[in-house]
């Protein structure tokens, strides 16, 4: 449950996120061609529609014979290419020339290697005959029935390599979620404008397109002034259908009033205003029946830090993933010096792999305007309220912005 | 070099890579927006455009005032909000109420939040006065000129989101690879059709496709029969302006000999025709002019490992990254009984963290035509010839295929 007065202090991380997860439940199911699938979550099994292989194939090129056949010469009565079903009761003294996952003219066989044997026109000679087969046989690899895929599976391609080969070409999936963004603020101009003094320029829409575009979604966005009637036809025409909201903070005097105040007149009921957390501590997470709205602190790192933590948990929770840490654990590669500030802090750094183990970089940050480190952030350092700093080689807890370096 | 009886024997996977990357140079560039960059290579170093921020900036709601005004009772000249730019020579005794982000009026001043003040009409009375100046000064954060990302960065979401904070709205990337990909085989299917006895569903296709969607490529793909004269139309109709051919081989006699002719035919020179690694065996490295084609053999699991040590490498050197191993380095999480065959093998896996580490569990294989660990496999575990088994927390060498578990 949700503490009943967690809107009325400072949320913890862990608090703003069990808060995400209670108000996030699995959207619900369609059905998508292949083409479509990758990275959704699977909301059935998959089951094996038959045997796999379905018939027994060989396994090379080469000559299909008795195995109580002892000859070793052989009159070729047939060829089988992949492809063809041409069953027939070989004699003894019989071949049946056969390719690569050729299905096999009957039972009782096997196929001697094609380097193995000797051809001299409709007849061959066994130089060497192995005791192996050289087939695989119906069922070796699964039975008609067994699941080869759980519900729960994030279909990666050789997930979907899998459900293209049983036939399921139209698997079940989660659907995506709805999102919208309005990135509010009279001071941002869009990137290609020039911004006039006192302006800049609007990063934010870009982070969340592109945040949104690493999970496969689409959000509509929207870039409005604080005018609250503008952001109010805004929200109005395009807010009914979302699943989940997000409004970026301009950073004018009341900003933060002012995304709280369009999200409650849109009856959205506010859970969390603020964090105990650095960057993003002016952050809004409100609901709506089965939908979710994030207010996001304007500051292009407070932004990105909420975005990796907290809107990242609400998607993976309408994906269907099962509820889970956002933290792993690293070493630091180097010293921290986290400045000894009472509120906990999620640190820019640089992830990579080193030997076997995940190795963190912390990055110069100084403060939560500071954008510079977002070149190279791929991850954050969890730093506990209070800590001055971390010698390297400390073990950290850490959270994944993308892949490592 | 590539070694020039490379053709003539088969290839290490080192020879393999080293091989590919021999052969496959940076593609060019391109400018594109900034809504169609992610997870592309910058090719220029992108410089701050002015200072950053660009003007002195309150770092909070409150009030400005002149450091050497020592009053405690000021009078409200005017009120500035983010994107406003209203200079003005503040008196003694005056104050402008501003907003957070909002530029300062004027030089030698500090803000006084809004807290620690109480607001009477035009008045404003500061109850506390600390010493924090609360404004975040002109390139404090960087200064013109300075390079905010360099040349090689892969561009992540919040590499957009500073690009677009510089205004650098169309980045010079490297144009993506184009890629064509013929399923060949008389005996594969659509994986929505019904096989008939003999015949098996395609999965091939699907996988490269969603195994080049997972690098945000799209494919040109044909499903073909092993008719020489289809493929033959085909490959000419689309295979001029190609980067990177991919055929797959189905398994009839001769497939390997079949796309060998067809490439040789379009001029292509063959570098590798086999390997000593499984599975994958039937592997070809084939080159023209700047393009380069792998005939990929039809067994999925082998189309799988091919096309994620092999195939990868060709993608990251096409994309401009540096050459580098694929392969890293984790501990086995259960023993691996390797069987001791004499081919290096590529083993599929689940990788996940466990506390600091890369762990690996090995999945259940018996044959190359084995699609059932596909389902989970997200890394291949690289197990040197000769290994007959692995106890658990052995560390090995591993290529990563998706994401952690």
């Amino acid at each position: 449950m949700i503490p009943e007065n967690l809107n009325t202090r400072a949320a913890s991380a862990e608090e703003v996120l069990a808060c995400v997860r209670q108000l996030c439940a699995p959207l619900p199911t369609e059905r998508v061609p292949l083409a479509e699938a990758l990275g959704r979550m699977l909301r059935e099994p998959v089951l094996a529609p038959e045997d796999q292989p379905a018939f027994d194939r060989s396994a090379v090129d080469g000559f299909a014979v008795r195995l109580d056949d002892p000859g070793d010469s052989f009159r070729i009565v047939d060829e089988i290419r992949a492809g063809d079903w041409r069953p027939r009761a070989l004699q003894p003294g019989e071949t049946v020339r056969i390719a690569t996952g050729g299905a096999l003219p009957g039972e009782g066989l096997q196929v001697v290697m094609k380097e193995d044997a000797w051809l001299d026109g409709a007849t061959v000679c066994i130089l060497s005959r192995a005791p192996a087969r050289n087939i695989r046989f119906r069922g070796e690899d699964c039975r008609a029935g067994r699941a080869l895929a759980e519900a729960g599976t994030v279909l990666q391609p050789g997930t979907l390599g899998l459900l293209a080969s049983a036939g399921h070409a139209q698997p079940l999936v989660t659907r995506l979620p709805r999102v919208l963004h309005v990135a509010t603020g009279n001071e941002i101009v869009a990137p290609e404008q020039a911004p006039q003094p006192g302006q800049i320029r609007d990063s934010n829409s870009t982070l969340v397109r592109a945040f949104c575009q690493s999970l496969r979604i689409v959000p509509q966005q929207l870039r409005v002034g604080e005018d609250e009637a503008e952001i109010e036809r805004a929200f109005k025409a395009n807010a009914h259908e979302t699943d989940l909201v997000l409004i970026s903070g301009g950073a004018s005097v009341g900003e933060h009033d002012f995304t709280r105040r369009v999200l409650e007149r849109h009856g959205f009921t506010i859970h969390v205003s603020q964090t105990a957390t650095r960057p993003g501590k002016p952050l809004i997470v409100a609901q709506r029946e089965h939908s979710i709205a994030f207010g996001l602190p304007g500051n292009p790192l407070a932004h990105f830090v909420c975005l990796n933590l907290f809107v990242r948990a609400a998607l993976e929770r309408f994906a269907g993933l099962p509820a889970r840490s956002p933290f792993h654990r690293g070493l630091l590669a180097t010293d921290l010096k986290a400045g000894g500030g009472e509120r906990e802090t999620f640190w820019p750094a640089v992830w990579r792999l080193e030997k076997t183990s995940v190795a963190l970089t912390p990055l110069p940050w100084t403060s939560s305007g500071d954008l510079t480190s977002l070149a190279l952030a791929n991850a954050l350092i969890r730093v506990p309220g209070g800590t001055a700093s971390l010698p390297a080689r400390s073990e950290v807890e850490c959270s994944f912005t993308s892949s490592p370096s």
